[in-house]
This record gives structure tokens, C-alpha cells and sequence, in this order.
């Protein structure tokens, strides 16, 4: 019985050789293990695919936004706020960098909520980070976009979903001040481990690239270092995995709508009745599907979660606890968040990625609307 | 016309073959591209070459360092001792966690000074760094370990120098509360990037796995996040490398060691008539020489530097400038280090590492013999 698995890395067999092939020159002695021409050329390759002046490769989107934080010189009054559905990174970031976190609750497209981010600032309102959950740019994104920059308040994009996406002509990464990508073993295109900063800003960019590099003076050429940095580099070998996996990025990209497209159709009429609710992306966008979300409005999730499960399509539901709710900021917050509660008590995600097909969607899909029916 | 590196990584050739055979399974999805069995593997195998309880793999030894300081819960007036003579990292880390920086001199063989790290112990130290410099393990580790200990200040070693040193019958990692690895590509072994924390310390062995996986409660099968962490892990390619080098380091050492007599025997008479002098090891202990450390007690080191660097001999001297006159640090200091500004105006590197035949060392040192004698 074929497992449906949530998340699977993929590499086509050409793409294989031809990494096995630079690895042995990178062992061999021929290329530099670490800060050689990949890790730069996937820079500059990431960057053009994003439209954005700058990119900076990490070693995971957790450093990318620690890094795109600390550039921000941010002190212990200021603050930043976070949607509460979201993965630990985007929040320890802002405590690991000694500021305050300000929870904020989501909309129902399970992204930052307008209305709830408007209530929240104050004077020491410093930086928003926006996290394109699941794939999906908010239809607000530009409104807030605006708005946040008439007060000079920072918007920050986490990107770890939403690699491609779009929103009118603009790619994700190119919307906020900073743009904070993922690349560990489950997203969209992976490095194993990494991660990338995107920015049209000069002055952040340098910060952030000599932050990734222990704080070196970027601009000098031996080894002086002018900022508290730390060594958030990757190998040329990861470069090496990135620069195969972004040069099939749109392909990717265009198998996960038409996987989305197969279980929307299917789920038609469980929507007209209202038994089912998706994401719903503004009519010029593209949803990068990372994962694909089904919020069930009249149904126990956890049954239908676990009856998926038996049938080895591993839905699930991320991220659990919602984040206020973890321990490490549990004792900090006394907010409610109604709308990420009752939505997060709702949503699974089916498994979508390159190593499911349209056959096994179709199955996948029909297999969920049997047990709604049930 | 051949030249002589500083350093340069080295997999022999049966060692690649292996290497892309496993890189292949897990490029086609039958291993784990990233927190799979090679990690755990390296961690256990390290553990074991190193005699110590505990290994925990990072993605740098900075991150090791950062992660051990975090274990240590340090507030803002706690005090950390770093030699001056070291990488930037054995001082940002200090920074990084929030705790203050006391900067200390070092003896004749480049290590932390006694006399002066007692000087500097106030009640407000928590921790005292020892670096193994060049490889080398302080004659006085033993006594500074006793001493330390009966104040319950923790002693940290940064082994990135010092991958199989020995004091004794102690390896080193295995000698203070914590030891902390360098996988660096120059390093005498690599990962291209990466790093090791080993400890005897359940606790801060449970405090630093954790925080390397973004504070998550390594005993919880979900995820919980208990502590303030970040992403510091690394790939399983870089384990994969990792492993093999391993299996190689006692190689490593002997030919390193192998080199290091050949310069030893042929400076003995500039030694005897003090113009060269070398760091001495204790009787019973191994130097891992990851550099080879001569001091010029009579000549010009730049200009020795630069006509050993004409003959594409890639002399150096690390670490330039010295800590405390680093941009990030120089603010906070005012301290005076004598015998670490003294010895690095003195000292060179010789190139030592595995592609360093016995001819390459016979023709480097009889270079620098023609010049010393010139």
C-alpha cells in the first residue's frame, strides 16, 4: 500500500548526476567545500528569480530571520509582531534578538489579520513579520505594506512557504523590506538545510551579509569585523542542491497548482455546502502551495486526520500548538486569539508535493470526501 | 611551480567513491537529506574517539560556542575569560549570548595565562574559554582545570585547533565542562562547514541538543519548544564527510606530527642560538598541529612572510589583529595583553596538512632556514 507522505524532498535522475559530478570535483579538491561559486551564483540566480537586488544564503530560515532582526538594531522595548499560526522560528527570532514579541491573531485565511495588527501598534512598534502561510500571500498584503511604511515600521516577509508565489507582478520575497526563504528538506525546493534573505535595501543588505559571516567587514579585504555576527554560512554542496532545485522551481511550481486544482474541483460541491472552506488567494496571484489547506467546517478534524492516517495519506494539521501557546513564550503572553484557535482546531493539509501525481490526488481527494460523506 | 598551501581538505579517493555512493541514496529519497542516521552516527563515533559522553553536531563551532554559553544561562553583568590570541568566534560568542567580555593575556606558547586569567577572576565570572592555539594543550590545563573547578567557574574549550590533541591520557574535548570543534574546511578534519559540543554534563548536554533544535524538548515525541534556540544543525552529506574524516584522523595526526619533526629537527640549530623558538608541549601530550607555530626571535617577521610567500610558500600568521583590537570589541577595552602583542608580531605559520609531503617539508623548512640564515 503506497504511502501518501506530506512532504518529500525531489531530485529528477539528471539533476542527481550532475550534482554527483560537482561533488567529486568540490572532494576531489578542484572546488571550495564552503564560500565558493556556488553559494554565490545561487545568490545571484535566487535574487533574479525574486526580482530583488540582493540575496543572501543561510543555513536555515530561522537564521534568515534572526539575521534580517539583528540588522534592524532593535532594543529591549521595541517590538515586533507575529502571527500566532506559525512555525517557533518566527517567533524565537524576535526574542533572540532581545526584543519583544506581540502576538497577533490571523484572518480566515490563516494569515496576519489587518484589523488585530492595526490594534497591536504602538511607538515601540518596530518590525511586522508576515508569514505567507501554507503558501498564500494575503490579499491585504499591499495595504499593509503601505500602511506600515506611512508609521516606518519594518515589514518583514517569511518566505519558508511561499518560494514563487506572487501577488499582482510582484514575487514573494520582492514585497517587504526583508524576505526570509527556507530550504530545509520539506519545502518547496531544499538544500537539506538552508535558507535565504532577500532585500532591495543596500545598507540591510550589507549588515545581513556580514551578520551571516560573524560580522566581517564585507567591503575589506582581510579579516576585520565590525558587527556581533555569527557563522550562518552554508556549503557549496547545499549551493549546489539550490541552484538544481530553483532551476526547476517553476516546474514545481506548476505541478503543485495542478495538484491544488484537482482537489479544489473535487471538493466543489462539499464548498457549496459549506461543509468545507480553502485559502481564497486574490484573483492575480499565485498560491505556491506548500501545502494545501482544507478547513472542515461541520466535521471533528482529529477523526477525519486520523482515518486519512489509516489510509497512509499523512495529512496533517501544522503548526500545533498555535504559537502563544508554546512553552518558551507561554508565560509571556495573556492575548486571545479567537480565529487561529477555531481555525486551527479545523484545518488538515493534504500531502502535495512532486512525488504525488494526479492519479494519486485523485484518489487522495476522493478517499476525504468519502469520509465527509460518511 | 608547486605551491604550498596554508591548508587544504583532503578525501582520499576511496573515501569519495563511498561518499557519492551514499550522497546518491539520499539525493533519490532513500536517506534522509537532513536529522537522519549519519548525525547521530558522527555524534556517537565522536563521542567515543573523544572519551566523553555527549557529542552534539552544529553547524559551526561559533554556533557551538554560542549554544555552550546559552547552556550557562549567563546574565548581563556575567563575566567570560577569552585568550587575545584566538578566532573572532571564541569572543562573539561571549557577546552573542548577552554576557560580558574579559579579555586575557597569553603565555610563551600562545595560550591563556595563568597568572593573568586569575587576575581577572571576580565574582562575576561564570566561565573561562581555553583555546588549544595551533593544537597545542596548555602545560597548565590541569591546575587551571582544579583551580577553575574550586571556584565553580566553567571551563570551555575551544578545540578548533586541537581535533585528537591529548594531555595525558585526556583527549581533548574531553578535559574542561565543555569542548567545542571547528569541521571548518581548513580545519584537520571537515565538513565543509560544522561543529561539536562534547560534554560528561547530562544537563548541558540536554540544554545545548535542545537549543540546537530551536529550543525543542528533545525527551517530547511532538514539538515543544522549552528553551530560546535556533536552527544550528547540519546536513547529512556534511555528517557523511564528517564520518569519513573521522575514520582518517589518527592518519591525519601522525602525518601532521610526521611533518612537525621534520621542520622540529631542522631548525634545532637556529633554536639552540635563539633565533627561532617553538610552542613546547608537555612531555606526555600529543599537538595536533593543525599549524605549525615558529617564532622569530630575530628577524623581520613581515618580510620573512612575504619572501617565503614569493617562493608560493603561504606562510601566515593567525589571528590578525588580535582579538581585543578587533572593530567589535575595540570599544570595550582598554586592557593591555603584552605577551600576545609581543609573540604576534613573531610568529609564522608554516603550511601542515595532508597533501604536505616529507619532501614539501624538507624544501619548505630548508627555505626558511636560507632566510633566517641570509
Amino acid at each position: 500500500m503506497k504511502t501518501y507522505n506530506t512532504a518529500f524532498p525531489y531530485f529528477p535522475e539528471e539533476d542527481i548526476e550532475e550534482i554527483l559530478k560537482e561533488t567529486r570535483e568540490i572532494l576531489c579538491g578542484n572546488k571550495m567545500l564552503t564560500m565558493g561559486e556556488n553559494v554565490s551564483e545561487f545568490e545571484k540566480q535566487f535574487s533574479n528569480y525574486c526580482e530583488v537586488k540582493y540575496a543572501i544564503a543561510t543555513n536555515s530560515c530561522t537564521s534568515a530571520l534572526e539575521i534580517s532582526l539583528s540588522s534592524l538594531n532593535l532594543k529591549g522595548d521595541d517590538e515586533v509582531i507575529v502571527p500566532v499560526q506559525t512555525f517557533i522560528a518566527t517567533g524565537s527570532a524576535v526574542l533572540k534578538v532581545g526584543a519583544k514579541i506581540a502576538f497577533c491573531d490571523v484572518d480566515d485565511d490563516f494569515l496576519l489579520d489587518f484589523e488585530s495588527m492595526k490594534k497591536l501598534i504602538n511607538k515601540n512598534t518596530k518590525a511586522v513579520i508576515m508569514v505567507h502561510f501554507a503558501g498564500m500571500i494575503s490579499k491585504n498584503i499591499i495595504k499593509i505594506r503601505d500602511y506600515l511604511k506611512e508609521k516606518n515600521i519594518v515589514l518583514i516577509e517569511d518566505d519558508a512557504h511561499a518560494h514563487g508565489a506572487t501577488f499582482g507582478n510582484l514575487k514573494a520575497g520582492n514585497i517587504g523590506d526583508l524576505g526570509c526563504f527556507s530550504f530545509y528538506s520539506t519545502k518547496i525546493m531544499t538544500t537539506g538545510e538552508g535558507g535565504m534573505i532577500t532585500t532591495n535595501n543596500k545598507e540591510l543588505y550589507e549588515k545581513c551579509a556580514s551578520m551571516r559571516s560573524r560580522g566581517m567587514d564585507i567591503n575589506y579585504k582581510g579579516e576585520l569585523f565590525i558587527n556581533l555576527g555569527s557563522n550562518h554560512r552554508v556549503t557549496e554542496f547545499q549551493a549546489l542542491l539550490g541552484l538544481h532545485q530553483l532551476k526547476r522551481l517553476e516546474e514545481f511550481l506548476q505541478h503543485r497548482n495542478k495538484i491544488a486544482t484537482i482537489y479544489k474541483n473535487a471538493l466543489f460541491l462539499l464548498i457549496e455546502n459549506g461543509a468545507v472552506r480553502l485559502q481564497e488567494p486574490a484573483k492575480d496571484s499565485r498560491h505556491a502551495y506548500w501545502r494545501f489547506i482544507v478547513f472542515l467546517e461541520k466535521h471533528n478534524r482529529d477523526k477525519i486526520k486520523e482515518k486519512l492516517n489509516l489510509l497512509n495519506i499523512k495529512a496533517d494539521a501544522p503548526y500545533f500548538p498555535l504559537l502563544h501557546n508554546q512553552p518558551v513564550f507561554k508565560k509571556n503572553d495573556k492575548g486571545k486569539y479567537p480565529n487561529a484557535q477555531k481555525l486551527s482546531a479545523r484545518h488538515i493539509s493534504l500531502p502535495i508535493h512532486m512525488l504525488i501525481n494526479e492519479n494519486d490526488a485523485r484518489y487522495i481527494i476522493q478517499e476525504l470526501i468519502g469520509l465527509l460523506n460518511d
